[in-house]
């Protein structure tokens, strides 16, 4: 661990997200220009969330497959927004076991190409309907400016690839997974996201429809964190995605695609983050418990490590570690998993075993105020109940950070102005000119056209015409 | 499911082995040359083998992390024979974001040097050691000849990489490894493997010493299922992997890599499978047990659903399906549950329902021998009961099958004959000149050099010449 001081966020928000990364050892840059390593510590984290992910999509009837990582490049062009939207971004594999390639091999940038070509294959029938699967995977955007796990060139994901025989169906299923985000990153990582509707400008190159759910980082800034897309008839006609029906008719079938990304880890990052490091929403933290021993004599290193063994045998049932290194001070262990966010602290020194207790202490409460005194009969229950109210806390925080700097500006001034540090929730007509200009004047973006609506009619924050639907528009990552 | 019988093993064990992993919806060709689609049904397999392994790894203090893809060319050049062994097989991205690359980069055909560049930049000092890190990961290598799951251009694997300060701490680890994949095989695939050394022609491009599980399929043909490497100091010093050591001294470290991948599939596919299709073993079976409800008329309909539902309530501790299609008879589920080799059927007729019993059927002994009347009272308890008796079963099966095929000829042309059908264990001088004149005249090659040898020494079977280790030849995949 580092020892010179973190960043604060309000000195430099974007230099204390890197640092704050890298001393936790969550990732590093690698060699690779664009790429990075994710460590150990930040790869539990990924896995604790396909973990909650995975449960939910199979919940919802889906299952995993794994699609190869080279798409022919004539594929990508058979869907001509798909490859306009995609071909600047591609790596290209041009030579193979020492020989040019005669058709050069895309690397993925997204799979509705090549799982699309698959389910022409398999689909003949209504009966073979829905297809509902899923893959975990990598993939790879040639990014200019990237950023550890919120933009990088090659990141990791999940795409689902739905089939169905339906418009409705498959709007259903758009949705369901829109849900399905909305659910795991409100109850799983305490980010309280808002989902809704992206604009044409800001949708899927080759959807009908897509949909996001948008979260508010530390700076106030917002971030796509995860997408659901309804692709029509597109990504079917495009690779004769065809079924017979019940009257014995080809039909083109409705597909959908969903993904949710490592980029989640950067959203867990800046809404939780504070000054001294991470902090875990504890249903998904790496490690959930840290026990640090205290002893200043051989004497009362031989009275409080019994205990310390005792009290880790009885959490066992919790991710928690006793942290008894001998090489560094107690003080330096609990800066070292403040910075890792580790969402409680048990310490130990030799008159809580005396009175037969522990001293708990919140992450998210910094100091005193954190503290308490916890028997040690019964701990594992009070522990418990102790995360669900750190994970209940910080779900209250973030979403009233969040709702402190959503304003409702009465003017483009108000809105000018208020975007600097905040998001707006306006009236807006959906011309893309007016987005284009409010993009050009601000920086900020339509993120969602939430879900729900007020209803009724208002003017247009920019150009004053007739609106039928209000927008998020914030800056965004 | 293709209506035309499954071609047998003996007549053509190469065209079984394609058309059940077809049939059986394990995988699928892609449309790049040499790849697949692992569809969900051997997707689920493989995710079966990865929590097995995923387990163990973790029980001996691994931790998981993810390093990128692409690998600079140059790093492959720092260690002579890597680059050498993996040249011909690269897949290589020339152009990215439409612009040629200054350095190409090779698509990762294994992850020592990037993870070893990674290592000499976070070990610094004896403190830091050992690491003990694993990814699963998908790799590339450029195959002019593939076989679904057997060697494919891109698939997926496990690839551990540790670093030690000694050079016992590292072969301890590179056996531990080793050990690790043996009882994996043995105890959840019941794939009875013989674990050994590699000869120096056979082992890996860099390593010092390499280690196998070597595993014979139904056509008795060994096919190499793990490997553990011990790595000595070449990584290190191709990477700079140093370490300061308790008196303040610079030293290379010692390191190992092992990995095991979605080849494994094949090894199962080729060890339990019979004429009616897949056998799966049990503990990594994708579907433990399937239910299928037989009836002839509504009124026996009305009968028997009831209970096969309260059947499949009472069995979800395991992985079980209720096939409940009306659009097919219970004949053609039979085969179909069959040819995916699913380990334990259960059916339910009317005749069942009066006397309160179900009829289970074990994949592994086809016929009327195979089946038995269970009562419906506490039938959770005796399914898994059977479950294990057939896991057991698959297992001295295999072993015997394994045995009865392995011979210990007395001369060259014994070897001769019996490699035609079957493994020898024969003495062996250990020269690379014996070793490739057994090859040329048979096909067959040395698979490993077993852990447990008779000690002693004897007479090279090829050149006669004094031999102090016994070794397996056999032809391979």
């Amino acid at each position: 661990m580092s020892t010179e001081k973190l960043p604060t966020r309000s000195e430099n928000f974007s230099e204390w997200y890197n640092q704050v990364i890298l001393r936790a050892e969550m990732a590093d840059y690698s060699p690779v220009r664009g790429t990075m390593v994710v460590r150990p510590y930040g790869w539990t984290l990924w896995e604790n969330i396909k973990d909650a992910l995975d449960r939910r999509f199979k919940e919802t009837g889906h299952v995993n497959a794994a699609f190869p990582l080279f798409i022919p490049m004539s594929f990508l062009e058979k869907e001509k927004e798909h490859v306009e939207g995609f071909s600047p971004e591609l790596a290209v594999v041009t030579i193979g076991g020492g020989e040019k390639l005669e058709e050069p091999l895309v690397v993925r940038p997204t799979s509705e190409t090549i799982i699309g070509y698959m389910y022409s294959k398999w689909i003949k029938s209504y009966r073979d309907l829905p297809v509902l699967i899923n893959q975990w995977a990598n993939v790879v955007r040639w990014e200019m400016r990237t950023r550890l796990f919120l933009r990088t060139m090659e990141f990791y994901w999940q795409e689902g690839h739905t089939a169905h025989a339906t418009e409705a169906e498959a709007r259903e299923e758009t949705l369901r997974m829109l849900d399905v985000y909305t659910d795991f990153a409100i109850n799983e990582a305490a980010v309280p996201v808002i989902p809704g509707r992206k604009s044409e400008t800001e949708k899927f190159a080759g959807a009908v429809e897509s949909y996001t759910i948008e979260a508010m980082m530390g700076d106030t800034r917002a971030l796509q964190s995860g997408t659901s897309h309804f692709l029509g008839q597109n990504f079917a006609k495009a690779f004769d995605i065809q079924y017979l029906d019940t009257s014995n008719t080809l039909q083109y079938c409705w597909t959908t695609s969903w993904g949710l990304s490592t980029r989640f880890i950067g959203a867990i990052i800046m809404t939780h983050g504070d000054d001294q490091g991470l902090v875990m929403p504890p249903r998904l933290a790496p490690l959930q418990v840290v026990i640090v021993p205290i002893y200043r004599s051989d004497e009362e290193r031989a009275k409080v490590m019994p205990v310390a063994d005792q009290v880790f045998q009885a959490l066992k049932g919790f991710r928690v570690k006793l942290d008894d290194r001998t090489e560094v001070t107690p003080g330096f262990k609990f800066n070292d998993w403040e910075l890792r966010g580790v969402p409680l602290r048990i310490e130990i020194g030799p008159r809580d075993v005396e009175k037969g207790v522990v001293t708990a202490a919140r992450r998210d409460i910094p100091g005193k105020a954190g503290k308490t005194a916890l028997p040690i009969e019964g701990l594992a229950a009070q522990v418990d109940e102790l995360l669900k109210t750190i994970q209940s806390a910080l779900l209250e925080r973030a979403t009233a950070f969040r709702d402190a700097h959503i304003s409702e500006p009465a003017d483009y001034d108000g809105l000018k102005e208020a975007v600097k540090d905040g998001w707006v929730y306006v009236w807006w007509c959906g011309s893309k000119e007016c987005e284009a200009k409010i993009k050009e004047d601000t920086r900020a973006t339509t993120r969602c056209i939430p879900m729900n609506q007020p209803g009724g009619t208002g003017r247009c924050i920019h150009c004053g015409g007739e609106a039928h639907e209000k927008v998020y528009i914030a800056r965004a990552y």
